[in-house]
Order: structure tokens, then C-alpha cells, then sequence
């Protein structure tokens, strides 16, 4: 391996108020911010971080993400972040993570999807699956991977939205962080304040652009299980879902 | 001084893609939260954070915020930001910031005006004037003070708003990062491209609820200026000041 570095990345966050939500907890968008973080540092120093990407005219994109919590630090919580590689293909690498508390015990898991695309073409690239290879990790991720979500376009739920300057990412397009925003604000704040997400899902399918008008739906598809899509002209530019608990 | 600290916090940022606007730069709001990061570190570790004030049942509110840049960092740079207090009255604190390039350079700087209220009454509380003002610092902020922002409650731009779960802060109020976010929202998307905010000047007036209905005004006072304001039923909650050039 190139620069001598771990095949598993180590950050430490300390929860901080202004991030906190008003029930004084990390949420779902915050964490995601965390992962990103994770990842792109994690990679750019090993030698496949956005600017290397770029450096190929190409970029990573976040195609799927889960994200399970069995409990969410509070104000003022040490965070311990551990994310690797779990698999590599021709198209898509694998990557996990850990968040830990400061006394050892696990908040929660995460499980990432990434493919690379042209910068012009906007087309999947292929990987360099050897390279990428020399960093796959063996360590466990125990929860299950993203999966196939149920198309839920029928159903409407909250007021349409217009993609912003502040919803664009360095690509001009919807930031991966803002679909988790808009969705979770679907949700009514009686059942936020009620209940804990156990697991978000989602899986990113097309780019939302600026101006690009969005429906949001929603569907309870079983007992405190959510399946949720953000369409653009009725296709689904992005679907989750949200398990409660 | 307890804890031996020094009067001026020094903290260092990398930023990175995932945090960056379209035109590859950090946003205003991205400063935004870089400086509350290092004023929310920088009182904590010298005994006035967040948790100091709630044992005291006040916390601390932002007034006033005005940012000057002179240039934007953008990908995989360095940032130093160095915050300290200039002064302490009675009901408010005056704290400043410089933001710093890897090589000294000056990107820009920004002043605050913060005060402390109670937790219960959301009122204002007098501050320690003794205790603060043992960690004021006399270094220089060579912007202009936040000051008086005229009314555009008039004038009508963008489309009405409801505050939504994701703008909540730990007080269950419109995050003052995200007042931000809807007022830059309100500028068209070719003006964004082509000039750089030089100075952005905002006051908190009001709190914004969950599921407020919003309204956001915007008028150019002067080539470049423009005044701007969210309102709850025609009163300002919020007023604001972009320069652009």
C-alpha cells in the first residue's frame, strides 16, 4: 500500500450544539455529513480522493447508502468514525463504517455504494479494481446491505420543491446530504419527536438539477417502515426508506 | 485566565468537495458554521460555552453576524481561523474572527454579536461582564461593525416558506445557519456565478417555528446592495445585507 496508511481510516467528531436537531441529537443528514467527511478523506489519502478522480475526468458519485442506528449521541459526544473497503468491482467499491462512543460501545453502522462517472459524459467509469483493491479491509459490517426499494410514485406527500443554489453540490447538481434532508422533512415532527430512526436507506438514481421542480412521496408500507421517493416528471430521482422505532 | 488558554483560539480546517458550492468555493453558510464551530469551542474551553450558560439556564443567541471576503477558498485548502473577544456590555459579546490561508494570506474576516438569554422566559440575560472580559483580546478586525439594516418588508421575491424539520436547532428554532441558506436561495442563479459576495450582513430579530409560514423579501438599495428580509406576518424575523461584486 501506498504511504504506509491503514487499510481502516480513523476520525474523531465531537458532537456540537449548533448541529445538534431540537431534540438535541445528531440526525440522519449530520451522520451523513460525517461519512462524507470519513470518505473523502479516508481516500484522497490513499491515493483515490476526488481530486485524483478528477485528475482522470472522472468523479465519485454516491449511488447507495444505509445508515442504522441502535442510539444517537447527544450534546457534546466523542466520536470515534472507522470506515474501509469492503469490496471492489469493475464498476462500484463497497465502503463501510463504524461510529463508536468514547467509552468503546457502537451507535450504529453504515454501508455505502460509490461508482465513478465522467466528468463530461456523465457515463459510469471503470475502476481500477486492482489498486483500490490493495485497500479492501476484512473487517465486519453487521448490518444488512442496501438494497432494491419498492417505487412508491403514486403517492404524494408534502408540498413540491424547487432544487435551490444552496441544495447544489461542486457538480451543480443535488446534494447527496439534501435528498436526506427534503425526505425526513416529510415526516410529521409528532413522529420525530416520538420515535428513532433505526435504519435510512437510500438510493440515489439520477441527478436533480437547478430549478428542476421535485414531488416528494411517501407510503407506510409496513408498521413504522416508510418507503420514499423524490421524482422529477414522475421518475424517481432518488427512493428510500425509513424503518422507526 | 483559567485553564492557561490564550486569549485568541487558533482553528484549522481543510475544506473539502463535498462542502463546496457549484463554482467549486465555500458558501457563506459553510463559513457560517466554521465560525460557530470555533465560537462554540472557543467559549466552551475557557469555561462560556453552551453547556456553561444551560447550567446557568441561559444559552447564548447570535444577533448579529457580518462577513467580509476578499477572496474565497476553494478545493483541498487550508483555512486557519482565528476567533477572540474585543468586547463584553452588559447584554451582548463582541466576538471577531480571521480566516487565513495555508501561505498567511487574509481571506477575510467577520465580527458577531451575541447575547445570552434565559431558557425558559427567552429573554435576555445579563452576562458576565467580569468573567468574560478577563479573554478579551486587542487585535484587529478592520471590517465594519454590524450595524442598523433597513426594512424591505415591501418588496416581495421567492416563493413563501414553512419552516421544516431539517431548519430546526436544539432550541427547536430556524437554525441561524439555514436563515442563510433561504435568503441566498433568493438570488438568481447568474448573479451567483458571476460575481463573489464581498460582504454578507445579517440580524436576528425573531425566532422562526416549526411550520411557520415565511415570507422573503430582497430589493437592490444600491448597484450590487441588496437589503433583504424573512417575515412572519409582515414582521421581520430577520433582516440581512449582500454587496456583491
Amino acid at each position: 500500500m501506498e504511504k504506509g496508511k491503514d487499510k481502516v481510516g480513523t476520525f474523531h467528531f465531537v458532537t456540537e450544539s449548533y448541529l445538534l436537531d431540537f431534540r438535541g441529537r445528531i440526525s440522519i443528514p449530520v451522520i451523513g455529513t460525517y461519512l462524507l467527511h470519513a470518505a473523502s478523506i479516508h481516500a484522497a489519502e490513499r491515493g483515490f480522493g476526488f481530486n485524483d478522480m478528477n485528475d482522470r475526468h472522472t468523479t465519485w458519485v454516491l449511488s447507495r447508502l444505509a445508515i442504522e442506528m441502535d442510539s444517537y449521541p447527544g450534546i457534546s459526544e466523542q466520536i470515534t468514525l472507522y470506515t474501509w473497503v469492503e469490496e471492489v468491482t469493475r464498476l462500484f467499491t463497497h465502503r463501510c463504517f463504524a461510529l463508536a462512543g468514547g467509552d468503546g460501545k457502537t451507535f450504529g453502522y453504515a454501508r455505502s455504494i460509490w461508482a465513478a462517472i465522467d466528468v463530461e459524459t456523465r457515463r459510469p467509469a471503470p475502476l481500477d479494481i486492482e489498486g483500490l483493491s490493495a485497500y479492501i479491509a476484512d473487517r465486519p459490517c453487521p448490518i444488512e446491505k442496501p438494497g432494491k426499494i419498492a417505487p412508491v410514485e403514486n403517492r404524494t406527500a408534502g408540498e413540491p420543491y424547487r432544487v435551490r443554489y444552496s441544495d447544489l453540490d461542486i457538480n451543480g447538481h443535488l446534494n447527496s446530504i439534501k435528498y436526506m434532508e427534503h425526505l425526513l422533512d416529510l415526516f410529521d415532527l409528532e413522529l420525530v419527536r416520538q420515535k428513532d430512526i433505526h435504519r435510512f436507506e437510500i438510493a440515489y438514481l439520477a441527478e436533480g438539477r437547478y430549478g428542476m421542480p421535485l414531488t416528494l412521496h411517501a407510503e407506510e408500507t409496513s408498521p413504522g417502515t416508510y418507503t420514499m421517493a423524490i421524482c422529477h416528471e414522475e421518475r424517481a430521482i432518488c427512493r428510500a426508506a425509513v424503518t422507526w422505532r
